[in-house]
């Protein structure tokens, strides 16, 4: 009798890639193209039951993800792999599901992510492949001195410096890992890759702009000191375009709990 | 008065990148956009004597290039990096010329050329971003198989097997110097590399189509040698798709002569 009165629901999580250049951003918008929102309703249409999709967080139009990750429940009994091909089906070729898993129910794809890894990817010489996830650079930074700037951002800090003004979050502390510029494998491409446990909004945007400034001598590298401590959007540099910004990874310590 | 009647004729070298997706092709068509014609129509907007813009050889429709050389004659007086700019200004964003240099009046960019390096790019897994130069594989072929398979590719051989059948060249013996597949950072993306003094007509993909099909079980490793005796395309396997490969590199020697 107790059964019966249980209804059963899981909980899934999707890891999700996309080519953000034709959309309106992650977050649902009337009338927009979103990816939250057509993964949304590409569940809808496969599932009976089905809530809404959760994500790791937002990423601004244009922005990219290769390793985003959303949960949702479900009342229906699923088969991941079919559910995932499914949805793949439906989907348009600039957004992709990479993944989908059954976690406990108490998973949450925002609130339990332990950190997220986000690349900026530049050229100093002229290109056309790759040209929807890339920015040129010209002139050539000095891409010593900015590593030499990335360094500093390296602990806990006030990035409210960096944060777009609109936001309404109080709490602008962040605890980055890991920022550093990398070389790849053709010379003149380097990527800016940066870990943080949070990230404010337009935050790497606004960062890379300002060790650009710093690389192109517009700005000391001590000046970075001062911002983390300013809490001051209009002391840092000018954001930089979206369509460099690829959200590579977001990490689950939880899951074994 | 002898100087008079002497035309001073340059002759420069250009390194171009393009984005195959919307030519057709290298080579010049009537009524079609080509990388030859285009570059060529910007040449003569630019410069008053322009000879014809050869390159180091043809790509296919939807063909790649990184590392595409061609040369051109001229009686202006040229500023090598004031042409470049000028050129870029009027190409299409899918075209870069990437580099312009003087080069002695004997440099033949198609004669001369020592090596070329093909590259084509596959992925075992869903993706989007990097989807216009790659193609997905789907099942997982045996890659270790595959890598045998194109060890014994290298050598002078006869590649008659793997020749478009159209192509009016007798000689169809090349010397392969390199030739593998290589894993990339990002562990499902893979990408075969091969090297060789010269290709014939649709050479490379059909060799990536019969390396599949050992990769995949559906043909021996021991049909590549019996292929590279028979000259007889229709005993290979079938080309696989033009958006994967990208003429990486075209090498010269002569330049120091």
């Amino acid at each position: 009798v107790v059964k019966e009165l249980l209804r059963v629901v899981g909980r899934y999580k999707l890891s999700i890639e996309y080519l953000g250049t034709n959309f309106h951003g992650w977050q649902v918008q009337p009338e927009e193209k979103t990816v939250q929102g057509e993964i949304q309703r590409a569940l809808e249409v496969i599932l009976k039951q089905v809530g809404m999709l959760q994500g790791s967080g937002r990423t601004d139009r244009g922005v990219h993800a290769r390793g985003q990750v959303a949960h949702f429940d479900c009342e229906d009994e699923i088969d991941v792999f079919s559910l995932r091909a499914s949805l793949n089906g439906i989907l348009d070729k600039d957004v992709r599901v990479l993944d989908v898993v059954e976690v406990p129910p108490k998973f949450h794809a925002r609130f339990d992510a332990s950190y997220r890894l986000y690349r900026y990817y530049v050229s100093t010489e002229y290109f056309c492949i790759q040209n929807e996830t890339r920015i040129h650079l010209k002139p050539r930074p000095n891409f010593e001195l900015m590593n030499q700037a990335s360094d500093l951002l390296i602990g806990k800090h006030d990035f409210g410096s960096f944060c777009r003004s609109a936001t309404s979050t109080d709490n602008k502390v962040c605890t980055v890992e890991s920022s550093k510029w990398v070389q790849e494998s053709r010379s003149n491409f380097w990527h800016y890759e940066i870990v943080a446990d949070r990230f404010l909004h337009g935050m790497v945007r606004s960062i890379v702009g300002t060790l650009l400034e710093i690389g192109n001598g517009k700005r000391e590298l001590g000046n970075i000191e001062i911002l983390l401590k300013a809490n001051d959007r209009r002391l840092a540099g000018p954001a930089v375009k979206a369509k460099g910004l690829v959200l590579a990874e977001v990490g689950y310590n939880l899951l074994d709990d």
